[in-house]
């Protein structure tokens, strides 16, 4: 199932994020969705400075991944980022990862994100927020 | 629900495991969650070494955490692990991590791992490895 | 030159830890820095809740090391750290690796911390911190 | 004293690279480093799949880093890569890493790579290699 609407962020694999199998250690992929998430932010408007503007914060509540071919050293990747949910509290994303040569998917994942206060409270996600994302569903 | 006969890894949380949100940042669940899977193998008696002597390999195949309460820099960490399934060419683990002092649980998660020739792919799981797991089931 | 009256912390190589050489990636050996620093300071009475208390804050200012001899996934490390220097607003650590079975010495190095205030500016090292710091001298 | 005809490099901070000082960890300093000598390497000719047909190979020496600025969360940094010394069997390189809007100097650093054979022993840096690293001097 392709994703809806995705943001498109590239990176390279580097030699910190291998391991002795000689591919990509599996977690870093976890750090891949987070860039993902980043240009997905900020694609809908919100940005690192206009999160804190606004006293945006979110937690992760969960991510999930699976691994279908592996990553080298050096490769180029594409991480597709696209709104999967988006509730009274919190949002879910999925994200997809490429080769940027072959369009080869190498992986596929999710998370879900809970609205928090600066007390780490569960709120609600303002308005603001809300319509920045929901321009991307 | 607890997990049966889980091994248990101990840990405190290191300054680099931290992020801005001043709590130990989401994706280094999954590389404490490999924590306890090397303690869960260890345990089986699949040891580094033992691992290397059969010749026996694996490759994650998915990996899922739901983060329930944040940790702190230099908190003390237990991550249990338990089998889940065992099946011809894959297993599955399970994961909790709970803070030392309290037993308090902070994340749960899961792993599916595939067992690979040195080419990558996939291939029935050993006999002696499958009566090292199967012991722990 | 042997360290004086350093204070011993142990570790195991994390999978998460190596690299595509199928040793432990090099940028780690500044975490395992911190692994030993945050024993050090426990060692003398600043623990993260003590520090915390007394709002002591540093920074790095720098790092150094080098490295003699390889480490592998899983092998079981010791970090010994101790102090070199005190001066009115820093201080500096000398650190060594070794091999927890052999004694081996796999790679040392230094740092240099910097007391700040909340801010980011440099301040004087508090009396409490420097008493500390220097029954360990 | 600044570098002699650097190659760039450009990343953003990861919020995987930020810790509970609200700051870029240290230790990631060294992975950009990292992705500044990749960048430097393929500048000359010596890209991976270069590198890997030469059968040539580096493992690191030391490395040090001076850290005069912190870097936050999305941060734009480039990072300088130079060669500062080509021996016989070694070659080292001087990094600086700079906020791209303002060019402000945020850390400056080196390292000393050795040319090993396959099984980790030092040999001589072979012709093309040498080749390609003194076009950069």
């Amino acid at each position: 199932m392709a994703l809806h609407n995705p943001v498109e962020a590239e990176l390279r694999v580097r030699f910190a994020e291998t391991d002795a199998q000689r591919i990509a250690y599996h977690a870093n992929y976890i750090v891949w969705f987070e860039v993902g998430r980043t240009a997905f932010l900020e694609a809908t408007g919100l940005s690192r400075d206009r999160m804190r503007a606004l006293r945006f914060r979110f937690v992760m509540a969960e991510v999930q991944c699976r691994y279908l071919s592996p990553a080298y050293f050096d490769d180029r990747l594409i991480v597709r980022t696209a709104l999967q949910t988006l509730s009274r509290r919190s949002f879910t994303l999925r994200y997809e990862i490429v080769r940027a040569e072959t369009g080869e998917l190498l992986a596929e994942g999710g998370s879900a994100q809970v609205a928090v206060n600066k007390a780490g409270k569960a709120v609600e996600i303002m308005p603001a927020v809300r319509a920045a994302l929901e321009q991307e569903a």
